[in-house]
């Protein structure tokens, strides 16, 4: 269940404190131009200790390609991209192994796994896995700028401001996060991509999203607005043959199915989890209630690290569709 | 593409001005009790010429049961649900051929699938196809109800009131459409069900809601209220062992997997893309901007018609989940 | 479970002595020319009652289409076959609720899907099915001979002799039946089909072949006869850029990918299970063995009635890697 | 397409002269012991060296386990194993790349993923990858053995004698290679597993079969003898409730459907292909025909070292219909 897409797919892997993370790409069209180095600007973007609100946690994150290029090209065969833990503290997480985080996975990972759940800064359940997202979306983006799709995401507000500095300070000096929109925005996708019905691309890229931890909603074009429109201002007018249209309220997909138009949407980042403030759980050996405190290294604001893998799901599960459709091609040129 | 889920698998199939519409789903459990007469109710609930604001189109929407049932048992072999296409009234379309009707799928299945298209009122992309949604929906249900999961939806809030009947009012002297919000909860989903990144149950809940036609956006729990919050408000406490929470702001998810609580989540319909008012479309033909006016029987706020297929999709993909969990059997009892 | 392939997808549906057997199929390109009568020849293939030794059961067995055409061609949106069961005798069956007959899937049925199996006939287990299979490859064969791609079975032994006639008389002046060998050639295949170990041309052939009821082995090129031969007898020398061989052990495959050669393959088809002759099985209210003689009508060698239901799934299974390969497109032009 | 299995899901990657072969498993039930010593046993039996016809290479064929595992038991999460490449010689192979070898994929690479394929040993289309084929079948094999099923195979027969010592000795002197037949036998496996058509046990076992190189054919239980067969002696008498049998025909297997029998399978492995022996190959820089003797370190008979990769690939195509139909949990106790 790890995996995603039909004809490229993504399978992760991997926990916070274990041996490494990684990404596993099967599907890859032959003849991509791929070295470390194409990894060195999004892993950076996703890092954290750069800007205010970020966890100081710095780890070495370039991954080694460990199959599927030869004489940096890929070659069609699978693609395993692995990045090697280091600078990790376990002994941060002993003492939460029976007070489950509030917020965190780690009471659901012991009811779904058993004991057997790596608990140890959430496991396989860790924001940590979203390297290897990140390194399958520049595999993905760097594939669809062949045919000429770029894909943009940024933050357009924290705190329910677009003051979003004022509103991270304010945050850090209560011991306390808050959450954050993110917009994303994709040039050049052609007219025709999607499924009718459960292969929407809203479907596609709504699956891909979910997998990114901390995301509470997403919405295409008008999104929650629509709900409060009228049909006459929603319509959006078709100025072409081409699909162009006056506005934009369907975000670029009609019936499932990219309409030519800039693909726009935005998604709801709830506030980091783990906080210095403290809160109750349960102790699940006693059975009692018990005040907990995260301690250790934290994003204030994890909404900030977000963009880059936005970019990296929605330029998998689009790429997926483009080859689905026969836009790329099983080699490229 | 047309097909959802791994174990429970659902597909649809038809056309709004063909011979039928209907659903074949495979990985029905066996001994499942089921006749027409339990479609009778969900299937008037998304019928519309009830309440004011549907569309006074009235199919005989009880499905024929064409394979999988044995004595009024399902067998586990593939269950067929189909809906003949009585009461068709093609001409009403004839002339929009050549006009794609703005915020419709009509140009871009002339460009995805050329002159083939099946352009008759939405052909396979009307919302004709959502009988087959809800009858999927039934089955499940009627699953889910051996394990006490009850799946309810309604629409809370119609063009941004609460006011649903004045604003539909208004929307219908106008001859306009108006969208609006519906809100689903799941009642009774046991601990540990969805599976970590890539079938986290917002991935699998989203990817079968934006299957049905008109929805903008989907929220859980919080959702993008979460946005605005801080950490320290946002993290429900943890209060047993059970699971149970303070608050639900997780909206029932740790994690992609469902926590003890009870799930939430609301999704945004866009007003109805046919409406009487005029609007600017490109005639096929000449590639000149032409007023488009749809005539025929629609509705002025789709949103109503909604909840019962939000439920039908609901249980679908939370049945797949249950299977996949072996929370449910192979064979009913 | 009853779907096979990836992109060009085939489901199964329906029971011997139900309402009706018949095929879904989705990812089928828009444009193909598709009427009632471009089933005929193979369905009659296929059909009893007209050679010796093959059932005198007749169906008017003609799919009817319900859903994926208009105006005489195909959609894109899924297709949907059915062929309405006429002429079923289900009280031939009746008395064999009980007494599971050997060789067929009676038991197994009870025992997996509980007393809600649908035993008359064999039901969904029934050869009946093959009619649906038979349909969805009228469709695979009709696209793939656009790319000029030709899929050819036929039986070349019966009972370990190629004098198939006397063989047959024989069987049936016994009241018993006889196994056969089927083999199949495709022609036109281009090189490069296929994908490197789980997807090779073999594993994809063969799970789709064993789909077939009554199959118990296939072989591919010189098949079991390599085990006995040596490398320099069993390597095919390579002739030209194209990939020409001068002899053609491998059947047309090399790791997996078809090599440019025609492809050929063997299977072995078991006597048919049904026959007047005594035989001992138990009785499931007793528990006590008791004798069973089939009554009905019957096949004495169901292998005269596989080739056309071979080539369908080999076409179905062949068509679904060219459209991965992207060699068929999206629209047949 | 490197990608196995429903909700047991074994991928494969690496190339035989690049960093690593491994395997990454999904849906590994939580809870059961493993650790490096688990997978000696198997990988010495698959590795060369040790009889008189396989290859003297000899890696240190112990997996890594990268993730998965925590306290020495599976989590839950994906389990990658990877078997680093040590004592690769390259240089073998460099002057092969513009000669393809006979038998070999070297040629279909070239076609299907352009100058982009690893030509080194076959790169990803080598026998290098059963290493991670047996990997990945020691972890099915282990839980199976939870539930008392034991996989066993043994090679038979080697170029159309049960004198394999002989035959080999007679190939090796010949500088020549020899195919032989392979026997797998399931013990244990409870009646009801498999399911009605496109997921036979036989589809289900041949597909994950034929990723195994140099297999030419299969055929369960009776198999090819089955044509020669008639009915009244090929029908396997019921015994008891338990669907035990007279007689083994069937291989354990009706309708699809395991039966309460043991499992009973063979297949065909064709001799190695790279011999010592010239042949003829073309030239792919100026098109024309050339001798070519394959230097380097080869098996006289592959097929000896297949049993363990046989019981493999049949473990774990089995452990997911287990799985599926709920006979294995989703924790191992």
């Amino acid at each position: 269940m790890n995996t995603i897409g039909r004809l490229f797919r993504v399978s992760v892997l991997g926990e916070s404190h274990g041996e490494c993370v990684g990404a596993l790409i099967d599907g890859v069209p032959a003849g991509l131009e791929l070295k470390v180095e194409d990894f060195k600007t999004d892993m950076e973007r996703r890092q954290g200790g750069r800007s205010k609100g970020t966890t100081p946690r710095k780890e070495a994150d370039i991954p080694i390609i460990k199959s599927g290029v030869f004489n940096d090209k890929t070659t069609g065969a699978p693609l395993l991209l692995l990045f090697e833990n280091a600078n990790v503290r376990s002994s941060d997480y002993e003492e939460l192994k029976n007070t489950p985080r509030p917020g965190h996975a780690d009471l659901v990972g012991t009811k779904k796994f058993g004991n057997n759940n790596d608990y140890r800064g959430g496991g396989h359940f860790s924001g940590r896995l979203t390297a290897a997202l990140v390194a399958a979306g520049v595999v993905a983006k760097k594939i669809l700028k062949k045919s000429k799709i770029d894909t943009n995401a940024q933050i357009i507000e924290v705190g329910g401001t677009k003051e979003i500095e004022r509103a991270i300070d304010e945050a850090l000096s209560e011991g306390d996060s808050i959450g954050g929109i993110v917009e994303c925005k994709v040039k050049g996708i052609p007219i025709g991509i999607g499924e009718p019905f459960f292969d929407s691309v809203e479907s596609v890229i709504s699956h891909a999203v979910f997998a990114i931890p901390a995301i509470k909603g997403i919405e295409f074009g008008s999104g929650f607005g629509a709900a409060r429109m009228k049909g006459s201002n929603h319509n959006d007018e078709i100025l072409d043959l081409e699909g162009k249209t006056r506005t934009n309220n369907a975000g670029g997909i009609n019936g499932g199915i990219t309409n030519g138009n800039e693909l726009v949407f935005r998604i709801a980042v709830k506030p980091t989890s783990s906080i210095k403030k403290t809160k109750t759980t349960i102790d699940l050996r006693s059975g009692k209630m018990v005040d907990i405190s995260v301690k250790g290294r934290h994003d204030a604001c994890i909404a900030l690290r977000v963009p880059v893998v936005l970019e990296a799901v929605t330029a998998v599960a689009i790429l997926d569709l483009m080859i689905i459709e026969q836009k790329t091609g099983r080699i490229i040129e």
